[in-house]
């Protein structure tokens, strides 16, 4: 019986784009890319060393192995993958632009298997306190459909009730849902969660208009004794522990390969280093590295190595040709 | 006010296909085909020097935009598609095999734009007495939804009533629907036709065991004084006139590159020379040679040069580097 | 009998690049693209929703076809292209650099189908006075032989006689002829123009060193009452409208994916909205927003987006992901 | 602590291959592709569905990772894979060819961190006799390196004493060791095997020349009450069992990808079966049918499925297009 | 003073070919080779081992050095061509197609930089006794202008007159010119040539229809006391020596992937092992050999093996797969 | 017997990396490039109009040829070129980075054909004072063996004794040596050098922290009446001469395609000068335009126009459009 350091929950999709810069309707062919927000945040943690396992309701088919097998890859175990006959994948078309144009995101994930998981369909046995110290999930499982919503709610339920930390990422998304249905929803979630990665900008569309100290504020007031951290994009990210501290955290900049995935880049390097140093500070530093890193690598996924987020986290610039 | 000789009304989709050889669980990247039979069969008498118009309905975004765009490149006439907001699109994903491995397609169209098409959509001025000679839809359209069936019955009967000849291939595809279900849907269009294609392959699904020669007599008695053409795979195809008299026509061997299409290139042969030339027998030799031109193009739709075409209608052979 | 907006003559080459930032000399593949500035344009007035057709002389053969179908896949009408027997296409090669090395383009047009197209060619019954509103031709047009000029000077001539506006963009090229035989050949294009699009460089080339602002009190004296449009690169473009009012507007910053096009993609923006709005100062601000948005789109044609243009030419910033 | 149906050790290379039907001198790009026998074997049995651990010496580098992630992909546990700093990854160049030409592989694997395998490295507490069914292994692990063939010789000891089957592929590589090289060191190694594979081809040039059927019978003479099997390339295969019985299984004619790790398959198959049912006849029968469908399918893993390799166990033909 | 075995002369283009099975009209892409027939002769003897000069007129830019490029690359020596300032490049794009459909070819050779070569354009000083043994040439140079054919007579004169051997091969294009006027040139030709080679068909077309046997000769009553060779495709090859012996040599099957340039390398063949072994029927066997190679490389130049045309010659049968 | 200006000796390998910003997990293809500081500086050279010969030791394989094929291609000789039987390519991955990612390379080039290339092999017969003018060789073919290390001395002292010039570049690499290793080595090489290349930080790890000037200044105290030529990255170049002269030439920036070779291509342009114009100060100009244009090209090979290269020594900007 294996024993894991995180279990995420969530979908995964495939990704389709044009390669290059070409428009959609200028391409003759699409690069795959796998991504979801929580398998992104798996297979970031697992290449920092912890043992991670995802899951998701994934179809029976070609595709829904495509899915598994690219996340299996990079290490993160996929067995407790609920498989779904005659069910669609969730898919996704991103076409990038340089400004002024912008780049577009078109889901094509409505009536995807995950969509219609259940709660049944959750792998009771997994949900053991000797199985995990962590279970992580984002708002957009809660997005997605009703059915999925029940499903992360009753997760969450059983990664609290076998003593796990619960991480929530807000990941709030305007083509799923508006501010006020986020907000309605991730209320409830974050009140169940260990940690809350809540984006500014998430908290502007759910909560109001407020510069960020005042939004971190008010999230703490509204969660206290919650581990808070707020990402600020360019400004960096801050926090407040569970016991009140305020951290600032600059930015790492960084080349744009691959916007995408970003965010969760930050959750893996920020519950890495929370799970395994215990230090906010010092999570704050892994999440800016990571992430940083993401943003040079093609896909969803955030394929760094320790090494490299390590010198960054002690201070390197980076960049250089090591031959 | 444009005149056409062919109007086509069916679902047009975006293919997604590995390249090569590639298993899908294996590829990186898929090349984009556009595919639909009536959309394949309305380009196809587009090269072959017709006014051709084809309609559907088609999501309002990139990927709409793509499926019309790539019809309407080879002459084919858009501007009657009707544009749909927030819906999606059909896909289907191809992966080619060698034998003893099956190729399979994997179909995502369910709650397309085009299967929720409804009457009321159809474009009524399109329907007039001077607009088009003949009418073509096939079988896949009934299948698809209940709407796009009704819609497709209606469309029948606008063209009928406008005094057009009517086209319709029974098209089976069991991933769509049951023979039992099948039968009992292109009964009625069927019965509405003037012309009526129909593979062996369908009739025994639909109707039950028969030599290929009873299935054609069949077929006549059901709906008598109808032009009805079976094709029969590698044994070439076979037909009998509205007027009773029976025709067979083997079939030109071709290296087989695209095989998907080649009934859809069939009808559009078949169509030019039976609207052209009014002869069932020369209208057989031009399916085969246009069915036999497409086995050598990749990709859905017959780009076949009508010089082509005519040169193997006369008896020639083909094959060779002309310099 | 279709009616247009805008109807356009030209050349549309087929361009052939390296990928990437690969030299002519490392490549072993080119990508192939369809350009040509009045074919750009057609298809930039297209895409914002006009009716538009482009005609020209084509070889008839694959390589004509292949300008001819990418074109009408944007929806801008060919069915006016006079089609030539045994004639070439003409091509052109483009090698892309970064600073300091120079971009190089390589003419391979000489003899090309379009450069024998005499007057007895122009389809005489298009130029009625009902069948569009504008007619719009350049400087490449007259350069590229005697035959075109004639043939375009005809056009032109016929145009207005048919009470059309013409439009005329003087895009010297320094590879097809001198600034004195520029100049000579465009003053007479201008003096039969309604609208005259000049760049800022391409009037120094003809007529000499001068200010921006002196080269467009220049221009307005020697074309009197005539709206004239000069762009000036980065520093974005000044108009003088047949009133005399004089108007500026400043360049749009974009990420430079696609520079070749930028000026016919100007063209397209501020032609669309001065035939919509009839209103300079708007039209330049779309003429800025169109070609800022070319620039991010690889490949000779402005496969813009109205939407996006709407909201540049609104004052909003672009560049973000929506999702 | 997890169990395994099958425990497999060998080198698994990197393969560089020219796309298309190019040579290596044309060829600006290669494909890269995974492989090494034992690795091949091992991601078949999975994709029929055991339990399979595989392991190797790989060089901590994105080139071991890439190695160990592709074989990890299809669900093979790659958790004892023996890291090593500073060594080298074995490479195999290899340009396919139509006849009349040769194929050619063009090996780069001497000083790889496989060939530098101790005893000391393998993972003793794997070896336990509740951890595992089987332990495979090949030839070539024997060729590669003294040090690899003691570890090889080892790892059969410890596989033995824990009381798993042992079976042992013949393999043999003219360009790694000679046939009687070959024959020494494999004599030894079929004679702690439970089940020995040896293409009649490998007989010969380690034995000598006999007809295939001598051949068979000369082996089970030699390893007495183990089970034999002889692969035949066209003419399918031949097996002996344990209890004598002699078995002869036709081939299944496959349209030839990916010819490399057709033996692998069969392997694949013939052992699944084999501890599955325990019915050589069986075993035979699904050897020939996995080692069709890798025949179709490019690169050295049998990416199988295992309905597509029951149904033409049970007789099927296979080669359609389910739509 | 590099000394060489064989000097050849004439047009070498670019060709442009859609990859894979693509028709012009839906490729995106161009894969770009090099060919002519005399430089694919040229670069087939520098493979097999002779010494080779190549010469053309080239146009001095990126795109000539393209052709001098690729051909310098294979050990021909290119230090001979004559650069010509703006001047174009001769291109032909090709379109293979499978049975039914023919394979076409699209000259855009035009007054190529080729087709203007003058004699005075010819190295005098490399028209030497000492710097060569043989002459190369084909009826194409002939063909593709005034200027070209009177530079290749007097080029053709020249070696003569420096003793060298002449070899001519008729290779007739219907594209360039009909039968007569090839007739009426290669007989001025043939009557200066030491080495004959001429394809059955283009006899046919030149001459009029006889057997083959007849054919060959007719060609040796007219051109008395030469050894002449005439390619009959799949029926192999007959020759005629100086000494009037008649030899034949059946074709070696090959896979078919470049058919293009399997004349130009059975030439190569042929002239190689008559320079070097002086034996007309060991020189059938090496054409066919290296023809036989040919036809399974890509693209237009006889990339063989010396070892692998030697294994043909001694009888092997080839296509295997070495490892 | 050809005479040459430069003849240059050293190890050219086979570079590959994963297309656009993948990483080498993430790739499926690796583009195949040739580099070698030596080879990258004779193709600088020979594209710059001098006679060059490079040679190096290489398997007799395809993987050799291809080496060498594609060094000719750029009009160097490489007839002086040792095959080695049965032996090994050098190999080099390089994957490509956006800051703060470190880009990687993984050299696998020990016991390369060339590192085990003997005294005994140099071409005693081309080191005669008739057929160079230079000879250049770098710190890279001290230190990848004895054996290389032995030859290149061997090497230059063959030269010297022929009366050419030596040039000498550092080229220190901290995979392959230790700053006291190549300090050992090169003092050697340096002290045989006519002209040596050091880029600054080569220095410091050779000899210590040091300003630039001060370290200018130690080497040439060190090496007293040689011309030696410091480079400084962004800073550009500096300069003293063997009469003591100091001069400083700062950097054309360039958008970095190919950083790659940079180095190799300064080494070029002050080569190509210096033997042409025999002075300094003008070929660190051209040092630094030939390394700029480097920047922007693909590759490790300078393959830039001399034209180009003129126009920036005269002051040119560069960077437009020539159309």
């Amino acid at each position: 019986m294996t024993r894991y350091d995180v279990v995420a929950l969530g979908e995964s999709m495939m990704r389709l784009t044009p390669p290059g810069d070409l428009r959609i309707e200028q391409t003759r062919t699409f690069d795959i890319w796998v991504g979801g927000t929580e398998s992104n945040t798996a297979v970031g943690l697992s290449r920092l060393g912890l043992d991670v396992a995802w899951f998701s309701r994934l179809p029976a088919s070609p595709l829904g192995r495509y899915i598994s097998n690219r996340v299996a890859q990079y290490g993160v175990d996929t067995s407790h993958v609920v498989w779904a006959q005659d069910e669609r994948l969730g898919i996704y078309f991103h076409e990038k632009a340089q400004p002024p144009r912008d780049s577009e995101i078109i889901y094509d994930r409505r009536d995807s298997a995950m969509s219609r998981m259940q709660s049944a369909d959750l792998p009771r046995d997994l949900f053991r306190s000797d199985r995990s110290r962590l279970f992580h999930i984002t708002g957009i499982t809660l997005a997605i459909s009703d059915a999925a919503r029940d499903t992360a709610r009753e997760a969450m339920r059983l990664a609290k009730a076998a003593g796990w930390r619960v991480s929530f990422d807000t990941n709030y998304r305007s083509k799923l849902w508006t501010g006020a249905e986020a907000a309605e929803a991730c209320d409830h979630a974050m009140s169940l969660a260990d940690l809350i990665l809540c984006p500014y900008g998430d908290y502007q569309v759910m909560y109001g208009d407020a510069a960020p100290e005042e939004a971190l504020e008010d999230l703490a007031a509204r969660f206290p004794g919650t581990l808070i951290v707020m990402t600020l994009g360019k400004e960096g990210a801050q926090a407040i522990t569970s016991g009140g501290n305020r951290i600032r955290q600059p930015a790492i900049l960084a080349g744009e390969v691959g916007r995408i995935g970003g965010g969760d880049a930050f959750a893996a390097g920020f519950i890495y280093a929370w799970l395994q140093e215990g230090d906010a500070a010092v999570a704050l530093k892994w999440g800016a590295a990571v992430s940083a890193l993401k943003y040079t690598i093609p896909g969803d996924l955030p394929l760094v190595d320790p090494e490299a987020a390590a010198a960054l986290v002690a201070g390197g610039a980076g960049g250089g040709l090591i031959r």
